[in-house]
C-alpha cells in the first residue's frame, strides 16, 4: 500500500482519520508501520498529504492526517474493453487504475461468454475494491468510472459516437494493414476485444463509427499484457 | 492456443506429428478443432507453418505437417528482474515471452523474500511450461533463456558487465530526477526491481557499472503492469 486512501466514513474530525479492517491488517503486517511514523495518504476524489500516526491498538490506528498536494493528473485515454472473464478482469481493473485511466466501459462483443455477465466481480462494490487497489498502488485518489455495457448494437449506436466525438478512437485488431501509432497527441479511446477477437461485424460498427482499427504486429498479445502494452504505447506522457 | 507448438517427441514422421495431453484437450475443448481443419503449427526453436488434422480419437489428433515461415523476431531487449513472488513470476513469464523477450534474468535483491527462491515454480520444467504458454499465444517458437542469479553481488560484477558491454541499460526506479527515454533505437537492458524498489546499494551498484536510473513519472506500477509498460515504452517497433 503506497498510498493510505481514506473514505468520509475514516474521519473522526476533519483532521484525524481512524484505520481499521483491510487497510490496518495491510499497515502491520505488509508495512509494519509504528507510532510516530508519517504515512502518505488522501481523500478519496480529493487531495493527497501525510497522516502522522498517533496511536495503534490491536484493531485499528489513529493518524492526525493533513492534505496539501493534489492527485496524479488522469492519462487522456478511455478505455473500451470487451468483458474479459472475471478472474482477468479484477487484475485489469487494478492495473489501468493505476496507471491513470478514468473512463471504463466493459462492453460485450460475439465471443465473450454469456456467464461472464453473471459474475459477482461487476457488483459495483467489487469492481470498486479493485480500484481502490489500483488507486493505493499508484499514489492517486481519483476514483475511476466503470461503465458496464452489456449490449453492443446499443453500445456502438448510443455511446461510442459520443465518446468517438472528441477523441481518437482505435481499435485493436490483428487483422488489419494498420500499424497502431506511438504518442497520440489527442484524447484517446482505445478499443480491446475479447480473447479470440472481434468478429468481423464488429469491426466494421467501429470502422462506420470513425474509430482506426490497428495492429501491432504478429504476436498476438493476452488481453491483461496488451492492456498496459498499448496504453503506454498511445501515451507516451509518463503516468 | 494461437499456435500448436510441437516437441520432437511429436513427430512420428519428419512430415507427421500426434498431439496428446494438454494441448489436444485445449484443442479439442477450447479451439473446439475438427477433422479436416487446418491449424498454424510451429517446431521450437524452428520454423513455423499449417498442420492438417487428418485423424482424431478420443486422447490424440494428428496432423501432417508443413513449415514455410520464420517465427516473429525477437525484440532487441534483455530483462533484468528482482525475482518477484511464484504467483506473478509465472503471469510475468508468459507475458514477456509472449512479448518476444529472449533473455530473462532473475536476480535477488534485498527486498526479494528468502523464500520464493524455494518456489518449485522456478524448477525448470515450471518455467519451462509458462514459457510454452507464451509461445503458443504469440505464435513464436524461440523459447527464451531463463539465468537464475541467486547472488546479487555475483550478478552485478560478473554478468551485468558483460550484457551492460553491448546494450543500453535502464535501472527502473521511482527516486531519480531522469524521465524513461521512449523508442530507444539500441538493445536494451531493463532492470525492474522487486516491490517496494531496489536498496540505494544495488541502485548505486547498477549506477557504477553504467546503467541510466529512470522513472516513468509519480505512479507506482506493480511489477506485472510496470514489465510491458516499459517494454512498450522502450522498444517502439510492433511486436
Amino acid at each position: 500500500m503506497n498510498l493510505i486512501l481514506l473514505e468520509d466514513k475514516d474521519f473522526i474530525t476533519p483532521d484525524n482519520a481512524l484505520i481499521t479492517g483491510r487497510r490496518f491488517e495491510h499497515l502491520i503486517n505488509v508495512n509494519r508501520i509504528k507510532q510516530g511514523d508519517t504515512l502518505i495518504c488522501g481523500k478519496i476524489n480529493d487531495r493527497i498529504g501525510q497522516g502522522f500516526v498517533s496511536e495503534i491498538t490491536d484493531v485499528s490506528c489513529s493518524m492526525e492526517v493533513t492534505f496539501n498536494q493534489d492527485p496524479p493528473a488522469p492519462i487522456p485515454l478511455i478505455l473500451v474493453l470487451a468483458l474479459p472473464r472475471p478472474k482477468m478482469l479484477r487484475r485489469i481493473i487494478q492495473a489501468v487504475t493505476s496507471m491513470g485511466v478514468k473512463q471504463i466501459y466493459l462492453i460485450n462483443s460475439w465471443r465473450v461468454e454469456k456467464s461472464f455477465w453473471q459474475s459477482p466481480f461487476l457488483e459495483p462494490e467489487n469492481l470498486r475494491d479493485q480500484m481502490i487497489l489500483g488507486l493505493e498502488q499508484a499514489r492517486d485518489t481519483l476514483m475511476p468510472q466503470i461503465h458496464l455495457k452489456r449490449f453492443f448494437k446499443d453500445f456502438i449506436q448510443n455511446d461510442f459516437p459520443r465518446i468517438n466525438a472528441d477523441s481518437t478512437s482505435i481499435v485493436a485488431h490483428p487483422k488489419t494493414g494498420n500499424i497502431c501509432p506511438c504518442s497520440v497527441e489527442n484524447e484517446i479511446t482505445l478499443v480491446i476485444g475479447p480473447e479470440g477477437g472481434f468478429i468481423d461485424y464488429e469491426i466494421q460498427s467501429f470502422k462506420e463509427h470513425g474509430a482506426k482499427i490497428c495492429h501491432i504486429g504478429s504476436r498476438i498479445l493476452r488481453v491483461e499484457t496488451a492492456v498496459p502494452y498499448l496504453i503506454s504505447r498511445l501515451v507516451s506522457n509518463v503516468v
